[in-house]
């Protein structure tokens, strides 16, 4: 890397970042009687799907791990519709004692109806981390939990009952709660590019960086900007027409909403994109569009950038202003999705 | 009503239906040793929002319920965001004991944050039936339950433990599961159109049916398909991109779902919507849109046709070829939800 001042910023592969992980989940997987068993539902007849099953295919093999690609409705024969059969799929996957963790290859039927089978999953089988017990563990801040509590409605004082986190070891009689895949990667590309501080108290590490988030989605863009903000960043949320700041530290009269457990606050910005990109440290888009840009000419000087788009969301010259970019995150992502699958098993050890 | 052959359809205004329930409503009222307390929060500055909760609150009066509006965020003062607060809103009003159901005036955030607010209303106080407990029991055709299964996830066993129902009474220590209270609605305006065949077993009766519903978001259009469908009807569930097929009766060598329970399952269809209206005996219109109309040449003569949209989604001439056309059923929707809030007081007894 050239500490030339006039020169590119670096282009960061996450090969590096997911080899550290890879080591980790060796390690964990020889520590168990049997590797767990993971089974991919391919419900669609769309080709990035199937790349990506067939990623997860080689990823799990290559490490050790049982998987099983569970094909259905217009995956399996062009006779079927989209989606056919794919929530009787999950169902069956969640009743087999032999199933240790459930993947599905979302998109399938659009956000409503996906966002429905999501909550179908078996919390304790979705190494994804979307159904909704997670995310509102996430919302709320709830790092720790007790397995049990997933089987059940979210109480408010399930909050109370645990200690508040200030390391990352989980309280006895408590597991950490899991977080969805790809917000979940991200944090890591960010810890790994050095955005937190690893000198801050644990479950703050991200104080004093203000982030930009474009997308609010509930898969991707929200979970993450309140993920950040939860650790302690400034975070500007984007989405087609609006911009929200969520930040656990608010500066003005805003009805303080952690009543119930520290956790950050959404308020609309006044701001403009522009002015938000102007004063970012870490700008992450993740805009599902062939056409959409960042401007390079609207970044800070040595901001860190991320796509997470299939698409490119960043001019070809990003890097004269970015310090560090990093095109994709997928790689990390799958090794979360794995992360997340080891945890599950502890689930019911507590 | 003329019995001129070439006269136009009925207009028929859903006071008539819903004034059948308000009489049913009081009665059990008066059983009860005080009125139940609705809560509804209201969080935006949207005109149409604010007008739904001073119809709520005049019905409620009316009716001798208890009904206080909880207004937070934009619709508190304009200082605050569009949302804002609405969450710790209803943790609130979940958390106390004096609520006893609790609507929340959408669209806030779009419909995947909505979604995800949806879920954080307890079940137990879900009187608009909008939780993820109570859409998974309609889908699968679950009728009856046990209160408790609410506040725990749903297991496949759930349908197998309950009998079937074979009339339209909960079998000992059960309940009847909360519908969403806009599908419920326009069942009961059905079925007062004559489209449920009372003859007919309970829980088929509109066997012999053929319904389009046009959209399939998953607040109206797809749990109203497989409402009908579950109750014996031939459902085309027509959205943007596709046609779909519900029924529980699939002709041909479609994959069974129905191990689990028996309900509908859906299938691509290949009819256009044209060929679909040219059957259909009833055309339900659900397309949040000034410019969509259902064009009045392509109906069954002597069909049945419902407007559900806040525009009009049928053209001006639909009584030339409608034999009945109900422009709203917003009138009975709030009798449902007034029935699902008494409905609920009574899973505490179980």
């Amino acid at each position: 890397m050239s500490a030339d001042p006039t020169g590119k910023g670096l282009l960061l592969k996450t090969d590096v970042i997911a080899d550290t992980f890879r080591d980790e989940i060796v390690q964990a997987l020889k520590s168990l009687p049997k590797p767990p068993k993971l089974v991919g539902i391919l419900a669609t007849s769309a080709a990035p799907s199937r790349f990506y099953a067939e990623f997860t295919k080689k990823q799990c093999e290559s490490l050790g791990f049982d998987f099983v690609l569970k094909e259905i409705g217009a995956a399996l024969s062009p006779e079927n519709g989209e989606g056919d059969g794919v929530e009787e799929a999950i169902m069956e996957a969640n009743e087999d004692d032999n199933v240790n963790g459930i993947m599905v290859y979302y998109p399938i039927f659009g956000s409503q109806q996906d966002h429905y089978l999501q909550q179908v999953v078996s919390p304790l089988k979705d190494v994804e981390g979307l159904h909704f017990a997670f995310h509102y563990n996430l919302y709320h801040n709830i790092r720790y939990i007790k397995p049990a509590s997933l089987l059940t409605q979210p109480k408010i004082s399930s909050a109370e009952e645990i200690p508040v986190a200030t390391n990352d070891q989980p309280p006895p009689g408590t597991v950490k709660s899991i977080l969805p895949c790809t917000p979940l990667a991200i944090v890591k590309c960010l810890e790994h590019a050095g955005v937190y501080n690893r000198i801050l108290p644990y479950g703050d590490r991200a104080y004093g960086r203000v982030i930009t988030v474009i997308n609010r989605s509930e898969v991707v863009g929200r979970p993450l900007a309140a993920l950040l903000a939860n650790d302690g960043a400034r975070v500007f949320s984007v989405d087609i027409d609006s911009i929200q700041e969520y930040t656990k530290r608010p500066s003005t009269s805003i009805t303080t909403q952690n009543r119930f457990n520290r956790h950050h606050v959404a308020h609309p910005s006044q701001l403009s994109l522009e002015e938000c990109l102007g004063i970012s440290d870490v700008v992450i888009s993740a805009v599902p569009s062939a056409t959409y840009k960042v401007k390079t000419e609207s970044l800070r000087q040595g901001c860190i950038c991320l796509n997470i788009a299939s698409e490119k969301n960043f001019e070809k010259d990003v890097r004269d202003k970015a310090s560090i970019y990093i095109p994709s995150v997928g790689k990390v992502t799958i090794m979360m999705l794995l992360r997340n699958l080891l945890r599950l098993q502890t689930y019911k050890d507590v």
